[in-house]
């Protein structure tokens, strides 16, 4: 018997991804999708590349165990909230749940929280540093993309206390982060042979990213830089990730190594990682590297922002809150070339 | 116990991509692969996307029941030659033993076929034609990527004399089909935002096309012209056919639909479909469509042009050799976007 | 004293690229340019990459003694009759007069046309075949993206009764020919890595294509086939054309250079040619050959789509129509790679 | 009548777009060019794009008053000294003349410079910064890709004493920017749909950047990390440049209005620029904002790396050897989109 899983608004990207991803899954049963303006329709028809699921979008959730919710912001707390009261699990994949404090809301998404007194119940769904959390809870907020490539990529050094608090982010992210909703900057002849800086005064991830690195040392206050960089290609984050060493002499390779170290979807890898090595996959890559001339240090990372910056962390995160191996239905190899 | 299979050659885009695919299969491991300048080397090294597959590039192929070979071509039929002298099944996903004629390797390879006493045994691998006698071949000729689209673009109509002999296959692919090798053509900057027309005095498809068209239909002599084109992304073709209607009021989409029934990784679709919809895996889309002012019938196919139009027609035919469920190991949905 | 020109709706594709163009014009002045909903805006404030042209986006067309219109179809046409009235000679982007028969407006485009008396005036804007009509005239139909590539590419051909008439044409363009308004078809994670067929059913450029290629001889009813398809890439258009030879023994070179000699922007060339080596010119870059095991006549051509196929021609139309050099202003070469 | 100038290696990214710059030159004939493996073809036949240019590739240099060294490292140095002989002003597209210790090339580029006696003479071709000296040299060294984008968007906090030492500069490129010598990292196949930080280790424009920044303000002492990384599109560098601020309270951006009032290539502009908009163009758009949350300076910058990275600031260049206007033959708008 398989367990019955649910997606709402299956028709945005990482909605999507999330359903071909639970295809492949031994044990669960995707058996009810929604949609908000294509309610009615037969998931192949509307996308075509998900024809072997025999799924129509409907208006209301049926009757599953666990759903993921694909929603925008504030439309997710909401529907998160009904789901939870029939006692079905949620994994939010909006960024209604990421911040702890309400107010930030207000301040980085402009409404005011529906929900605030689940907050602090939600757990920050990044398994490689909430594992045990993410396996009792009944509510984990899924991290955004670039978070995801940043805490990553950041969080051995900062863990140590390896580094300075001063740190600078500077992503490269493919066009579907940037969503399905239409708009002249992801119009293909204006994204297309093209890179360009965006939300240089402050993106929506960065209190996102500042609290969880926070939150791995009470000891530093990170002062974060972060830009946010259109590249045009379809899918990968890439991020490069500069602080200064706060010790000398330290084998930061091997604190890395030994930091993830077991750890399934995270590699501490020994040449500079390209985003289409895990085009399609669940991986993060992770090049630590020294500057001598400087004693900075600098760190690449690599995911997919559709897998591991959104569905396939997801599917990572239930397959724990369901008590499945971690990597079941997330084992391919990338799609390279 | 799991069947070993090699692959020889796996450094090129259908090696690693039969690699790829073999990894999530459950009953075949891939026991030995082979390089041509890399031996020695770790796999993972050279091709980072497969690390997880734990093995070393050999000189010599190792005790394998079957065998890939993704050598160019001259070198794979020698190599088939040992390898079938060995006892080992063959896909040769070389052209070495698609065409029929032992003068057409001269004409169009420029070589002198050192086996022409194994062309009559090899069987053209493109399954939906040739489903019982792959089963029963211990060589099999893995079709072309051109090919396969086409020939599954016209099947159907040829066999079922719907078309006159007239045809024109205009085809569309994404630059992997070029293979790995360094030239200019495929270097980045110039095939990026670029689309070309080559090969426009003959393709080394095009006897491939015309040999097993006309095995379709005897009564045909079919006349193609065959025009290859260069598009800037990766992966994919897209074949667009054109052939007069020999009969009027024939339902086109029935007798295709009829043709293809049953068929695991053919579709007969009801709007015209892209390459990204079949990205990662072995399916061939095909619409098929009249042009009512010109009495013209329009097929439109798209196929990955490593999977279904390589590797995974590749592994479809390991999987009928070896007496294992056709679709394994091919289940997985599309990365799309 | 340079003549002051206008555009209106300058904030399209085609639009912006006429700006574009005539910053560089010696003898003409773009002196007033009108847009729907910007107005009131800086020109470089909308579009940055025109910031050196000190305008104001406004509602009404100035005092100008030529106009493009880069309206969509219809409000064009309305726009159109006004300035006439007003005596500034137009030159039409939109497919408004490109049509004969006002009965095709019903038909393809779906509207009444409002001054069906003009249409048998306005002069179909492909230079190479009208020069002299043009320059005579004070309403020229700036050809479509899709005919200009195919009727120069069969001009030659099918006025000296080269070919029979079942002609396929077989076009691939970039995404900007679609427009900059904003469409999933078009959304860049979407078109990007992909190829589609599309408008199989016929294209609106159809009828534009048989009408001309009918007055080039009246003897051939043509029968056209035309499939276009979407490229990943901004820029260019391909069309390769089909068509039986009518005739044996014939330089079909020699007669396509004897047909364009003399003229500055078709090139018969020696090798296929690449839609890159025409970007940002109004070049047309035509290559003919003889598919001779079939007897057929395959021709490829090769143009910027912004600019032979909309801008460029637009202002080669101007040249002739303000009696100017019919080059000025287009000699720049092909930004490459 | 017209200044003679040459090419010398014309068939590189950088030569080739010389020579189109050069053909819209009123006051410069191209003269002469040479090759190293095509002496004896037509440009055009080699280069499509340029086959107005009706010149033939040719062993030896002719005579010139001016010539552009796009020849490799080394090379280009030797055959330099030997123009210099000649009496020809030389502008030098290779690194060879930009560094001003020759042990660095030694270091940095594996070589011993063979006219060491040079090096100081040679005036580094950032116009913006050495206008006066670059008209009365003999020798300019046009700067690299990188160095441009950096050195600008840095140059006028640098030179202010606006911040502080620790410099990190994060930049994108263009995969033209790795040259057109074939290799598996600039392969479409490999390049597409990826990003990529390279040089990690130590790219070859860090000590050209840190000896520019350094000359600037001689109290500074830059420590400068630098990292390149590859963008999957044709043209363009976009250079992310992060500083902590040595001063509260500047008007960043009124000093770097002040700084580059008058510059004909250079705009402070003010939304976040865009590579596309500098599209074959002199441009360099330079956004500088303050993160106020760190009290840190991010400069981004944009240019198309062929352009003002390469031939256009060498055309530039010219202009001022040569006593023509700075801008002649630079005139010409964006390419968009």
């Amino acid at each position: 018997m398989k367990v019955k899983v649910g997606i709402i608004n299956v028709t945005g990207y990482i909605g999507m991804e999330v359903a071909r991803l639970l295809y492949g899954h031994p044990k669960v049963q995707l058996a009810s999708i929604t949609g908000r303006s294509l309610v009615g329709q037969k998931l192949g028809e509307v996308l075509p590349h998900l024809a072997d699921i025999d799924l129509t979008i409907e208006k209301e959730l049926g009757d599953v165990s666990l759903v993921f919710s694909a929603l925008p912001h504030k439309e997710s707390a909401e529907a998160i909230v009904q789901a939870l009261d029939r006692g079905i699990k949620v994994i939010d994949i909006s960024a209604d749940f990421r911040l702890k404090d309400a107010r930030d809301y207000k301040k980085w998404y402009e409404f005011v929280h529906p929900a605030p007194q689940l907050l602090d119940e939600a757990v920050y769904g990044l398994v490689e540093l909430n594992r045990p959390k993410i396996a009792r809870s009944r509510l984990v907020a899924n991290p955004g993309c670039y978070p995801t490539s940043a805490i990553l990529a950041l969080a051995p050094a900062i863990k140590e206390g390896l580094i300075e608090p001063d740190i600078v982010i500077d992503s490269k992210s493919g066009v579907s982060g940037a969503g399905r909703t239409l708009s002249l900057k992801v119009h293909f002849a204006e994204a297309n042979e093209n890179v360009s800086a965006y939300a240089l005064e402050g993106h929506r991830h960065l209190p996102e990213i500042v609290q969880e690195l926070s939150r791995l040392n009470a000891k530093l206050k990170p002062a974060v830089t972060f830009v946010p960089h259109l590249v045009p290609m379809s899918r990968g984050i890439l991020s490069t990730c500069y602080a200064k060493l706060a010790k000398a002499n330290v084998d930061v390779v091997k604190r890395y190594r030994d930091f993830y170290r077991g750890e399934p979807f995270v590699r501490v890898v020994d040449t500079p990682p390209q985003t289409k090595q895990t085009l399609g996959t669940n991986l993060c890559l992770i090049y630590p590297t020294v500057d001598s001339r400087t004693g900075r240090l600098i760190v690449v990372s690599c995911i997919d922002n559709l897998v591991k910056g959104g569905a396939g962390q997801a599917v990572q995160n239930m397959n724990l809150m369901l008590g499945f191996a971690e990597t079941t239905a997330l084992e391919g190899l990338a799609v390279y070339p």
